[in-house]
């Protein structure tokens, strides 16, 4: 494992989503392996931490998802941009190479065995927890996240640093047709508490 | 209504969520009526749109849409940065003029009744869609927009159009603790197509 590379602690892992980035979501089933981007994904709770991710029918990630009943959700950086793009918008089904043409590459890390895209800032391994009306009516998959690491240059002591880091490292929240924008300026309000009660 | 503010397109509502800014969740019954902040926010689906929310049990706001089956998800800008921090904080059952003390002002919207907060730069007004399960289970509600509206010198032709407007207009990604991203720079993959799918 890179040595940038730490494990996050699991209550603080619905951080690297807070800000809701655009992810990639992978999982891998009898040697078979996929990769797929996913904007519309979600922290669900705090402990045990929980996400949700909205996955297409038509997706051959999905179809891994429930046959392993495993899943990678990383952040994908400005460098990977392209990346994203790519397996956003090229099947499996239909491009049976759509790894090797989005030139994705694995990250190993000790004591892992599912697939961890290479050059992410941050990655949730998740258990899938069935929901079937979810997952049939509305493409809803919720998993608990069972362990969680990051890429130290930008997430380190339990917060993002983007300010401090490379720009190229930046998260990327994508709005419609390959149109992104980068996570920008950081910003504190004067009363700084949780956000998410009333 | 400002002139500044027009109806968005139900088929484009989508956009209006899909780079994950935290959000203001507002709702009225009965002549009691309260805003929350809510990090946990996402799309669902693109048409009819829908969208996922996460609402404490502890929070007021949940118990109004519960009563109401009616709720608007809005979208706060950087202006609006110690607004939504303090609504995310102060608790209506605890604090009775919760929304005098956080300046919480509303924005009339004609032949609507629901509470949109003034300032934002989107509104989304949601029907609930009762799912006893998610929302006991998870703390999970899921609402059909059928409703829209932006402020147009951020958001027009279906686009958000942040670079080339005031950086107070700019939407606001909570990380954790009173710490929030604004959104930052516009990029575009070199190849712009759909991301969603695999």
């Amino acid at each position: 494992m890179s040595s940038q590379i730490a494990a996050v602690e699991l209550t603080k892992a619905y951080r690297l989503l807070n800000h809701g980035p655009t992810v990639l979501v992978s999982a891998r089933h009898e040697g078979c392996v996929n990769v797929m981007a996913a904007a519309w994904a979600c922290p669900l709770d705090f402990n045990p931490p929980k996400v949700t991710v909205v996955l297409d029918k038509s997706s051959k990630t999905r179809e891994l998802i429930e046959q392993s009943g495993m899943f990678v959700v990383q952040v994908p950086t400005v460098a990977q941009l392209n990346l994203t793009q790519a397996v956003g918008t090229l099947s499996a089904y239909e491009v049976p190479d759509k790894l090797a043409q989005c030139g994705v590459e694995w990250q190993a890390i000790p004591g892992q065995d599912q697939p961890f895209v290479r050059g992410c800032s941050a990655w949730l391994l998740c258990r899938l927890l069935p929901e079937p009306h979810n997952q049939q009516q509305y493409d809803l998959f919720i998993g608990e996240v069972v362990g969680a690491w990051a890429d130290t240059r930008v997430f380190a002591g339990g917060r993002w640093h983007f300010e401090r880091a490379q720009p190229e490292l930046r998260s990327i929240h994508h709005v419609a047709g390959g149109h992104f924008y980068a996570t920008g300026e950081a910003l504190s309000a004067s009363s700084a508490v949780a956000v998410g009660q009333d």
